[in-house]
């Protein structure tokens, strides 16, 4: 924790101190952050993980919360919420590091309904944590907090679609409203946002398949980049780069030049598709508990192979976090 | 800070954080606590030593803000703020180790006014912090950041007195509902902030002198109790134990049979009586700034020489650690 002497390199204290052999390893949870622009899908992506770990032993923690300003106070300011000025980033910070040791955080609160800020949460850190929110990989000190990483990024016509949808239902905005956040806040999402995708162990797109016909009704494709920051399971003992089948694995080059396997699960694969590969991953987990239920549900009677594939992944990644300490 | 590794010891972490050399002294803050039961003078102590020090360098908090329930919720339960279930300890303890690394704290605010839990408030450290509350100095982690403990310590039926004007005033109760409050509080107030006094460098009694039949506008006369868990100014070089003058000093054996120096301050002392030693007592202090005007101040036109040598004391103090590291 950085006290005095760590105040130079809070980070690299961090790290130490969470290298170092855990005297009760039940209290150092394990920590995964979804980062991703407003409306990318963080926390419905992170709900699921809950769900299928079990509320008993996996909390989820929205660091959107760490809001410096309320809504009123927010009018007569020049930059938007996805502006590191207009968070405590160095609070959020600090309660990172807090449950990543196995304390307990008093969270602020803030009400999206009514845009005010309003009386603190006592969280206790659980097994698990899941983090979410638009600063979850900002800086390094967040960062190394974290056992694994995860960006969402989805086109960005689709993500404006989700923006509008959302924040019209739930927040009390006007579409023009809506349309008009998004163009104010373009270039601080740019700037602040966007390049934490940089960061992830693992960057998840759902998008459509450009040029395929697929029916309306389709769930959306996955790609999903495994950096090897982390160690993904042997994904390439089992799957092929074959572009013509449902699922296939394939080495690329990222935006930036760096290498990254790139698994391209389609939309229209079948459960059966992708039985044989979500056994085999979970058989590399270390407890071999029973396999999650429920994974890729899009809510009554529809299910997306895609999304149970992604969260299978991330599972195994908690799961293997809790072995390898 | 409590790591993994600390978990276990966390007030001995602490220390022994505190006691490597810091990188950057400025980001060390020196913290005085007081600690007291309720309405036992704690806040306005506090705020007359912010004022003398000035608020650009000093700061207060005060720690009855980490109450865990509101006032709506506290009706069915079965115990009183004064007991620790009552209040956030844990996260008190976090926030004093984060203040005393030089770290800035989200705090949460209970509102005296309504007995609602508000929006939290961003507090950045200053040279100087003042922690002013019932539970200052409850456990071994909040004194382990703490440089100077003060206890006040008013005779019950005075403090009595007090708590009533104070909550008939500003905090809306009747004079019955205080006196009933009282009464309810005073099991735990016996067994949970009362011990408090044990830890304290220094402990404040303002009192009337038994016997003695001074004009009924006399300021209360001060006893004040120095332990020798820090080193206080030479006293004993320039008074002496004799009780007819203003101020004298003995060693007596506190309440449970520990060797203690009494300094007695007069509430009939006049200020020539005590500027000699006021003068002593500063010339030790490491920076010979100017010495704080308007000390014991009572309000506009009236003042107390036993509340001014108090201050004094405890402004000396503030000064020596910052030279002493």
């Amino acid at each position: 924790m950085p006290a005095p002497d760590g105040i130079a390199v809070p980070d690299k204290q961090m790290r130490m101190t969470r290298s170092r052999p855990p005297v009760a390893p039940a209290q150092r949870p394990v920590m995964l952050a979804i980062g991703g622009d407003s409306a990318s899908g963080k926390t419905t992506l992170a709900q699921g993980l809950v769900e299928a770990m079990g509320e008993d032993r996996c909390t989820s923690i929205c660091v959107d919360d760490y809001h410096r300003y309320d809504r009123e106070e927010r009018r007569d300011l020049p930059f938007t919420p996805v502006h590191p000025d207009c968070n405590y980033i160095d609070i959020m910070e600090q309660h990172l590091q807090m449950l990543a040791t196995g304390q307990p955080i008093l969270k602020p609160v803030y009400d999206h309904s009514t845009g005010s800020l309003i009386r603190p949460e006592y969280v206790q850190p659980r097994q698990f944590i899941i983090i979410e929110g638009l600063f979850s990989l900002f800086s390094k000190l967040s960062r190394a907090c974290i056992d694994i990483s995860v960006f969402l990024d989805p086109p960005e016509e689709i993500r404006r679609e989700w923006k509008v949808r959302r924040d019209t239902s739930n927040r009390g905005y006007t579409p023009e409203q809506v349309v008009d956040e998004l163009d104010r806040r373009e270039s601080e999402s740019a700037e602040f946002i966007r390049p934490q995708r940089r960061y992830a162990d693992i960057v998840v797109r759902f998008a459509p398949v450009a040029g395929r016909d697929d029916p309306p009704d389709t769930p959306l494709s996955a790609e999903v980049l495994l950096r090897p920051t982390i160690e993904h399971p042997p994904l390439s003992h089992v799957l092929s780069a074959d572009n013509r089948t449902a699922m296939h694995l394939k080495i690329i080059r990222d935006n930036d030049g760096t290498p990254v396997d790139c698994l391209h699960v389609h939309g229209h694969a079948a459960p059966e598709d992708i039985q044989l590969l979500e056994k085999t991953i979970w058989t590399g987990v270390a407890d071999r508990r029973e396999m999650p239920s429920g994974l890729g549900s899009l809510g009554p009677g529809r299910r997306s192979e895609p999304l149970a594939m992604t969260q299978l992944l991330l599972l195994y990644h908690l799961m293997q976090e809790v072995y390898q300490g």
